[in-house]
């Protein structure tokens, strides 16, 4: 029998709404209009923008989209750094009811013209300094589909500016209307965002967000962070990783300030938080680390207690000290694409501030518990799917399942199940589960090599080795490195009679790759192989960390 | 035809899971067990419990509940103060699947039996003090259901002891599990409380609120506030009022402390605010001029900062000032049961606190803004649902749309199609939308009467007014009051002969109703009215409020 109260109580437009990111920036700009919502800059010749003039752009843009023919499910392609319309791009583009694929802009021409092929771009913006990488990556498309480009000028830009677009993104989004009624999805599981991840298996998959994950990684930000109304959010972490791990839409829950950043570099970095107020910022440990090491004369009246989030790597004792010197606090923070970013947290306690060092960095190298709103995340056996005892010593593959999940691979059926076979997305990490609850990590995924986090997929680059005509056989494998955390470093069997240099196969890379996955460091040898001829990267692996030790004496 | 982005992309267990309060709960027992969850008392023998021993005895509740045959929409009513009792119930009972129905502790046996029969409340929970009340309802049922009697005995009730019940509560859930494993709700849009509210006419109507919902205001409340993890919140607030405004969720969600109170005494709640570090407290504007005026002698030593909430009507400048005298920052909210509480923000602009105290007080008397994560709030004519301008002129209604929305009432299809008619909830407040975009209420629907934080129903004092032999017409309007907000005044035109003294109506009112409900001034008179015979309330108001000013005189 139906119970009471499920008699005559359906969902009516005045008691269900979509859950999604949109209401937050349209609340900001009713709420808070006059607040400071985006800065560019420094110094009198910054642009600042209130939320009210924010949120009217970004309905300019929405406008200006619909107005050429985009609409709900269609792709639009940007390839950014993290300036004022790539604040604008996760707005408008879902406001028009289209979805975001935001592009690593470190990636070659190649691999973008697949993104554009396979996420079907009807729209790509771009800035003046990745203009020729997709000029070309537009030429290298298989799709004959129509594709509109827009030039995304940048005043703080000072290279070589040559439009490759029909129209230039001021001029764009001029012809939209900034009062432009855009609605919220019909269903929250629509997708908002579309953000290509280098798997350990060929062509990278195209992660779908939608607007219910998205609204609740933001606020799960927001509760972790104890983030405040009107914080000042620094853009160190690119947009395109993860959406800036859905930061874009936390900043506008919070009517928040974007202190947006051409490049990350240290003194920039400090210019930022001085001049701004800069208290909250998210990197990988290279960013920390740079700050870390900058002169102390950059550091000169830098604020107390800036919140700093990581990922990508276990913080070291090292940045973690570093970072309590300059009187900021340092929160790990992990997850993968396929969770919106952070999925986990190494939430601290309030009794860790009394340890030593060494038991502080112990603790906050773990990647921790469950994100905020995330239904869980588990350390299981994944043939039985149970969990691992909690003992800190048994692996076992990091799960997560909740609504920080994404709603799947985009056209690929197949991937999409396996990843979220038995109720749980498979991370592809393995860790083990401390008697507290907190996950630690005690291998990466074996493939993945992640540089000054990026992941560089090892059977990517192999690929490209394997085509070298000199080289037999090969295998990459991560090394670990100071500056970029871990760097690719080749390990290759040579055909007899080969006349290739490590300089020759490293040119060889240089022409078929972005360059950060371009290894650093290439070994000619006998691959060690299993008795069914498998090639054991765990020896590898091994060698390579030998090579760091005698790099280093 | 079909978006990519809706091909092959299921929700999962993998990728979706049901929003719900439950989750709050697990989270912190799992992720801050050792952290104060419940504090109950002062000095050393207060009890305390911390965030795993709360959830163990939560899911003992829940289990114990489910052992007696309570399931899947099944109504567990309590009629508790804010004791820890009432705390687990707002896990307990939702975990076995079950409703939760807070009866309010001041209602009469003839109120309490009519939502225990209209609730079909299977299990009800009592606190000593409401014993004897309860057990008159119990008598007074109309439904032969049978039900389960819990006596929830507390430690620091002083008052005579009296169970009426089937078993004793600590009894009753040392028969649970407590690692019960519950689930969440198959379908977010499932029911976890029901609240009556006094309408305007005749029964109360219970209020259906589901899981996603209370999550929903939960996380509103975290985020208006900025309420910090660990959050030190005191139950001024009676948890039978919408929930607490949803803030037994919203404290769960931030691992905070609940400090329980019996009675909201001015000593009581300095004593808990200096022993255990309160830092947040609800409640309506009395409990707030109950501090503010209390004696300098009980004040000492209470720290800095305090935030309190304020809602039922506006916070007058003398309250303002008084707050910031002892330091406590004052947030005034709005909203109705059928908003879970909360639903509209004062939302406070840093530029405010330069202002004098009378525009201080001006733009923080009025009901603000819509609440962080509702979807809309608006002011219409209820005929043509179109906005009014906002101008601060014209009068519309307040209505509201979202995901802070009831399901609806309570087998009363037709009241909840009128509540929800054209897609937004109406309030029945009128009100005025001023330029800024922030809603002030002018005239409460008409019939209301709120007195101490708690709505009376004119219509129903009027019934038992008419129920008096020598009453021929009577009408019921709120009077200013300074320490209730409003309380009830009588007009009453008296049949030919009648013998009856303002005393004697007085009398018959205490013996058919809750005592705050009574009318406190009774004036023979003839009613005004209109030509076609409508008593004419608005005049009444008028003599109402010059009987107050004379007798201010």
């Amino acid at each position: 029998m139906t119970s009471i109260f499920d008699q005559d109580l359906p969902q009516t437009p005045a008691n269900y709404a979509a859950m999604s990111p949109l209401s937050f920036i349209e609340r900001s700009a009713a709420t808070y209009p006059q607040q400071l919502a985006v800065v560019h800059g420094t110094g009198p010749q910054a642009l600042r923008r209130n939320w009210s003039e924010l949120y009217r752009r970004c309905r300019q843009l929405a406008s200006a989209l619909s107005k050429s023919g985009i609409g709900k499910g269609d792709t639009v392609a940007v390839m950014l750094p993290n300036t004022p319309p790539m604040v604008e791009a996760h707005f408008g583009v879902p406001m028009a009811g289209a979805v975001l694929n935001t592009i690593n802009t470190r990636l070659d021409p190649k691999m973008v013209a697949f993104m554009l092929d396979h996420g079907e771009a009807k729209v790509v913006i771009v800035d003046p300094e990745f203009a020729p990488t997709m000029s070309k990556a537009l030429a290298l498309r298989t799709s004959s589909a129509p594709i509109k480009v827009i030039d995304a000028t940048d005043s703080l830009y000072t290279g070589s500016n040559q439009p490759i677009g029909d129209s230039e993104y001021e001029n764009f989004i001029a012809g939209g209307d900034p009062d432009f009624a855009w609605s919220l999805p019909g269903n929250e599981w629509d997708a908002i965002a579309l953000n290509y991840t280098s798997g350990t298996t060929g062509n990278p998959k195209g992660v779908v967000y939608h607007h219910r994950g998205a609204a609740t990684a933001a606020i799960s930000n927001i509760l972790e962070w104890d983030m405040p109304k009107h914080a000042v959010y620094l853009w160190t972490l690119p947009m395109f990783h993860c959406n800036g791990w859905c930061f874009p839409w936390a900043v506008a829950a919070r009517a928040g300030v974007n202190v947006c950043l051409r490049r990350i570099e240290a003194q920039a970095i400090f210019d930022a938080i001085r001049e701004h107020g800069v208290d909250h910022y998210c990197g990988a440990p290279i960013v920390h680390s740079m700050l870390v090491n900058a002169p102390d004369s950059i550091k000169q009246g830098v604020p107390q207690g800036v919140k700093a989030m990581v990922a990508g790597a276990a913080p070291p004792a090292s940045m973690i000290e570093g970072m309590e010197r300059m009187g900021f606090n340092l929160l790990h923070v992990y997850g993968l694409t396929e969770t919106y970013g952070p999925a986990t947290v190494c939430a601290q306690h309030q009794n860790w501030g009394d340890l030593d060092i060494g038991e502080r960095a112990r603790l906050n190298a773990r990647q921790g518990v469950t994100y905020h709103l995330e239904r869980g995340i588990a350390v299981m056996d994944p043939d039985t799917m149970q969990p691992v005892p909690a003992d800190g010593e048994t692996m076992g593959e990091i799960m997560f399942r909740g609504n920080i999940t994404m709603k799947g691979y985009l056209k690929n059926p197949k991937a999409t199940q396996e990843a979220l076979a038995g109720g749980w997305f498979h991370s592809g990490d393995l860790a083990v589960m401390d008697p507290d609850g907190y996950v630690k990590i005690k291998d990466r995924s074996k493939d993945i090599i992640i540089s000054g986090g990026e992941n560089i997929s090892s059977i990517e680059v192999e690929d490209i080795l394997y085509r070298h005509p000199d080289v037999l056989a090969a295998a990459v494998v991560a090394r670990s490195d100071k500056r970029w955390g871990e760097t690719p470093c080749a390990f290759i069997e040579l055909k007899d009679g080969a006349q290739a240099t490590p300089e020759s196969i490293i040119e060889h890379c240089k022409k078929h790759m972005a360059s950060f996955k371009v290894p650093r460091q290439v070994v000619f040898c006998e691959l060690p192989k299993t008795s069914t001829g498998k090639i054991q990267k765990f020896e590898l692996r091994k060698q390579a960390e030998a090579l760091e030790a005698a790099a280093v004496q």
